[in-house]
């Protein structure tokens, strides 16, 4: 089977690490390049997140730099879940490597253009980067080969009552995305939040023994304390299982929906309307990840953490 | 212990029919009238609808008209659900009792203010007739002791994706109620739809003998099939778990939270948006019903349809 | 000729004071009484100021208070315009006379209900009495022989920049009127901001050498300075461009359009969206009052006043 | 006096057009480039519309392809005013002379950063090419020596009651310049629909004698009867009133004003609110031209003209 190739875009952030862990290393994975947006913290965090990372874990896979700011919204970050930094709990070395001197937006106009349509993104953060490379050259919509992006809520959100953060904080972005025609496949907080790593998934980790286990100790052990904002007990690995999705779909109960952006500037600004019964009659426009087999996902992550140094 | 004083507000309406036959005849429940409003369909047809019921099981008690318009939003009934009558399904006699001559709000601003604060108001479709009372004479807020009303969806829809169809179709009146400070329980579809009146149920009620329980038996056998647009297997007595509140609030669980009314034009206009997690930091407004104790619900059920002739 | 029956809907208010005067006064009009709404100020102001003109004045006309909140927008009035009494600048007696104990909505409807259908309404402030006895009681629609209102602007309001006081502080009020049925005629600011009292128009009507003239001029000479904030450098009579209509619509240049209110939660929100040139292909609801013969309208004042004691 | 650097970003289109003829010839101008955008027509016609004219007039000017749909809303033409190849009325040769391959929004963003900060920006069509220069490299905002534009209304719209075109057909993209702290100077419909090209106008620009009057009156003499849904008795050159201010800000009227783009999808989606009096309290953020005296802008017109070949 041929690998497959992925570009990871993200707004490290914690579970990001995560995720960025997981398409670095699992076999199955070409992770060609990670872009980086402004969403948890602002981009002058998120990118040297990423690069900590990347050079922490010695990966060798080009890093841009992306958005700074969403495309309408006034810029909101969640200082409350990730800290200060974008991602407090793990102590980095200085920075030695850089990001690529290219524009995220860019690098994924060229790579896609340049692709023979077998490449699927899979944005972690909010939209802003895709979007934009969506109306700067609306041709690589037909050069993706899908989308698989954490993102939205069926039920309710985790920053507004309506709506999920990576939407909330650019819908505009997300309406440009979700309205592309491209095929998507969506990750939404009522299958993420039950991907809690807890207490014993943290020790389990932290007992492979290597960097990269010991990475996602520090990493959820400050996140276990942080999420009771959002009425959970431990911190949910959102992002990592957009990842998983790629390469193990068949741990997932989805449904097809017609998803819309609401881009009203009232209290569910931002909340990702999933029509689940069909109520509307529009095209189906995604693939909505409903329930997920954890004891099988754990697996797949240690599994994978293993292949660290 | 006194018994509870009640005005039931209703469309009839499936539900709306078995929560007035708990309603008359609980023994806890003194229910001094019973108003009408446009909903489940045009008043011209929910008013005769509830006027049959009333007669059919020669009930004493008073019935009023009221709004048949909501105040903003452009009238949208529920023919899909309830039928071209509205309560299609049972088999009526003719009309023999009228409706009183005074009109519901004029009713409910008159009785209320008569009263000693001691009035629950039950109102199980949209909230036009209690949201105009309030405007029509904003002394009664203080006078109503609490409103249980069955409506709104933390969840997903049943009417649109983001809306449950009392709120959604006079959502300005739902806002002015939830924003009028009155004591509010709400039972949202969350609950209503674990309610469900399965075959096993209808046969239960149907085995009464008496004309209640075969009246109920009619009513849920339409209901079954109607609902399968809402993804349901059976037919949900919504409007039932309002009544059964006031005299076995021990058989729920609930959540107190801010519940704003979307009144945005978007998608998600007529959504409760229930702040569960207290994140808008805006006091709250309403205590919402979670969950339901299913047996002792059918039991409370039997027993009361038990006590009509 | 018959005298035009007419029922004047205000919110006293220095500008209805005045079409107070010439609506009780003007031999063509048989003014029927006078329902008051908050608005200017709220109602426990505005009420007792048009019976402290009425008593004042002498007039013999029943006065009932009525809607004292908007139906669905947060209270604002405009204290700026109208000063803390809501009809500054003028001192008056003690208050002897009382308004009727109807409220103002019932008495509305019971006398639109009993008519022949050849009643005007003229309502000078927020549409919340007209459109609350819509509500409660649609068949007035076809009782209503007009509306004459002032309100609404073609061009720049004058409250925020997009909306006119009258339907900025309760739009959804004005969306029932404007799409009701009713005919509707509406005097816009830009035809109301030209009929200015400046230092002549004062001293000619304080010549007239009753109490009336003397009442006007006093008036006056308090709205001469709190315009400016409008861009203003005399005071508009508004309000009373709506009651002159009724008697001598030849001074008037209109034109039929849709007009729409803007019940977005944006910046224009309470706009009167005026379809001039018939883009929308809707059908025309209203006369939009564009110019007005100011000669003439001035005699028509003076004359009116001069009926006054 | 050095020349006036500038970039004009246009969607050709009739006035554009004549834009393109005084901004290539007027002496105190130095137009670096032509950047085209969807408007008027889609891309695909108003680049090859915009190359005509340089082609036929032997302009020696860069031209660059840019946005082809709006950032946010469903994309609307402008059909019924510049016809369906969106230049409707002259007729041109084949086109031998070919865009440049750089996107108008790279070319924007190189252009201005390479720049001393003394570049003007002149967009006549939808603000999408300026909008996207600014998100996608936000630096340049400090390298903008100002825009000055044609679009939106003080008053009355022209393509919904609300809103002008320009502004109408991509909302977010305005949103994006107008709050991105670049100082604005805006040409409204208010202005600009006084720069009318009557008959005699037209007559004096074909009497030049050379290809631009011809030009002129060709296009002018199309729109002199497509302006009827307007309410216009001739053909306003919107767009020239932008170019002409550069030279000759002293023909001009204006004022300073807060100016929000309505972002609302209600009935005035689109429409440039323009806080003439200062209500808000917000910081000024445009210029906003109320009247020019044409006789001037004519002669200006004429004499730029006359130095075309």
């Amino acid at each position: 089977m041929n690998r497959i190739k992925m570009i990871l875009d993200c707004d490290t952030g914690h579970d990001d690490a995560i995720a960025l862990m997981i398409a670095s290393k699992h076999p199955d994975i070409d992770l060609l390049g990670v872009t980086v947006v402004a969403g948890n913290q602002t981009l002058d965090k998120t990118l040297p997140n990423t690069l900590h990372v990347v050079q922490h874990l010695g990966l060798d896979v080009p890093v841009y730099g992306g958005m700074a700011k969403p495309i309408v919204k006034v810029q909101e970050v969640a200082e409350d879940v990730h800290g200060k930094s974008g991602l407090d709990g793990p102590v980095f070395e200085e920075l030695r490597i850089k990001a690529q001197p290219e524009h995220a937006v860019n690098y994924l106009i060229r790579t896609l253009m340049e692709s023979d349509g077998d490449i699927t993104l899979v944005p972690v953060g909010p939209l802003t980067n895709i979007a934009m490379a969506i109306l700067l050259e609306p041709r690589i919509v037909n050069k993706i080969r899908q989308i698989v992006l954490m993102g939205g809520a069926v039920g309710i959100g985790n920053t507004t009552p309506s709506a999920e953060f990576n939407i909330y904080v650019d819908p505009e972005a997300a309406h440009i995305v979700f309205s592309s025609g491209v095929k998507i496949t969506m990750m939404p907080l009522d299958l993420t939040n039950t991907a809690l790593a807890d207490e014993s998934v943290i020790e389990r980790m932290r007992n492979i023994g290597n960097k990269a286990g010991k990475l996602f100790a520090d990493i959820m052990s400050f996140t276990l304390h942080s999420q009771a904002v959002n009425g959970l007990s431990a911190g949910p690995v959102h992002d990592v299982t957009a990842v998983t999705y790629l390469v193990a779909p068949d741990l997932y109960e989805t449904v097809d929906a017609y998803v819309q952006i609401d881009l009203s500037k009232g209290p569910s600004y931002g909340r990702t309307v999933c029509d689940i019964y069909g109520r509307s009659g529009l095209e189906k426009n995604a693939t909505i990840g409903m329930k997920i087999r954890l004891k099988e996902f754990w697996d797949l992550v240690e599994d994978t953490l293993r292949r660290h140094i």
